[in-house]
């Protein structure tokens, strides 16, 4: 991909307040791919102190928005489906990966999908964006 | 409802460590029906400053959880559809309301809709739950 | 709604060749909103001799397509997402009820439910379109 | 896949109505994996002239009903997400392949594509069923 782009998004995920409440970390960046990894930790808990849904969501969301922002223009999410698979065991380290499974103009899907080290799969989802004719605003800063 | 898991589900949701990390505060409580509340504050903003998806997720999932357990046995999320509507400005306070469209023995679905303090739609969710057969394991503590 | 465009649209319903192919009837049309009725015949029928999951798509889809272009304007099928409730009775006649939930200049949401004469709810749908700023291609003709 | 399993499965898809109804044929089958194709005919058409939603439904389903019960114990739809990607062409022959991409004891979840004789992406589709513990009703007959 573009090493613009890449340089862009990296710095501007590094600095993003949400991945860093949860400790996110982008492990590989293509265009149309994006792997992310996050501990699970206690404060990420529900009330049967299991894996909290949104915590699973977090995850995923994050390698979607990298994933369909990583050709250079804006993506804005319209839809995500996301299927439950197993609850993660505490002290896991989860990772999602996001690939694109369309793009065209105006819209592009991907399916993404969180494993544990074990390599379990925890969580799988589909996802759609609107693409929208603009250059990322952060590129070029 | 049934007072006894009322005041339980009260007591977890207060000291459940992802409602904590989100300042997520129960507004409303009935059987089959949650609504939860959220101050959209900048720590939830993704790379375009914008809420990030995984914070209006972390209030849609609270609420949901909360109504698919108001009936005292243990729901288990398999599937959730979620549909983003628009962008809440910063600042909002934002709200969700979980209400049952169905149960039968074994499974239950919710429409969940999030609406910012003007009463806008920011998103709406469809989801579904395995209900197992056991009650709330905190009931009776 | 717009006269004109409920003309032509109940015109272009009452010939639409996949409606005749269910036996699909178009029974309240308002603007954001269409019921549609279907009886649930031994041709819908699956491996099981249950109704096909396909056949109760299509009373939904054709209630979703009617709604969403309701407003005169070419609407596109993005996403739907479908929950199911409970298995219709053999020779049970069928209606899908669409709302919009919501709708801005490029997208809109419907929420559809299919109830069986009972009123029991036998499957309920989230779907999002894509608008196009073009009218309906049979409007004025 | 058991040849016992394969040999009822292909006969009871070959008399189902809903099958016969789309012409759709059974092309490869496999322990959690079908083929499903379908000729899209000009029955199939929706009020535009393009290929019904709900057409493009019936061979997704198709394909996902064989490939969930291809274990020899019945499985039941529970939610069914779809994203239409692009409209078929007139004539086009449709092919929907339906790969299990996680089975538990309880529930299974699988993924659907539908691709042109051109192998364009057409639709995909992410679906959840529940497993009964109870053999296919028509085997051993």
């Amino acid at each position: 991909m573009d090493d613009k782009i890449r340089q862009a998004l990296l710095k501007q995920v590094e600095k993003e307040p949400f991945a860093q409440k949860f400790g996110l970390k982008l492990i590989d960046l293509q265009e149309g791919y994006a792997k992310v990894g996050m501990a699970f930790t206690e404060d990420m808990e529900n009330i049967f102190g299991m894996a909290h849904g949104g915590a699973l969501f977090a995850l995923i969301d994050e390698s979607f928005e990298i994933a369909s922002n990583s050709h250079g223009t804006m993506a804005v999410a319209l839809n995500m489906n996301i299927n439950y698979i197993a609850s993660p065991v505490k002290g896991s380290y989860l990772t999602a990966e996001a690939k694109e499974s369309n793009k065209t103009k105006k819209t592009a899907t991907y399916d993404i999908r969180v494993t544990d080290s074990q390599n379990n799969l925890i969580a799988a989802c589909q996802a759609l964006v609107y693409r929208k004719d603009k250059p990322l605003p952060f590129l070029g800063k």
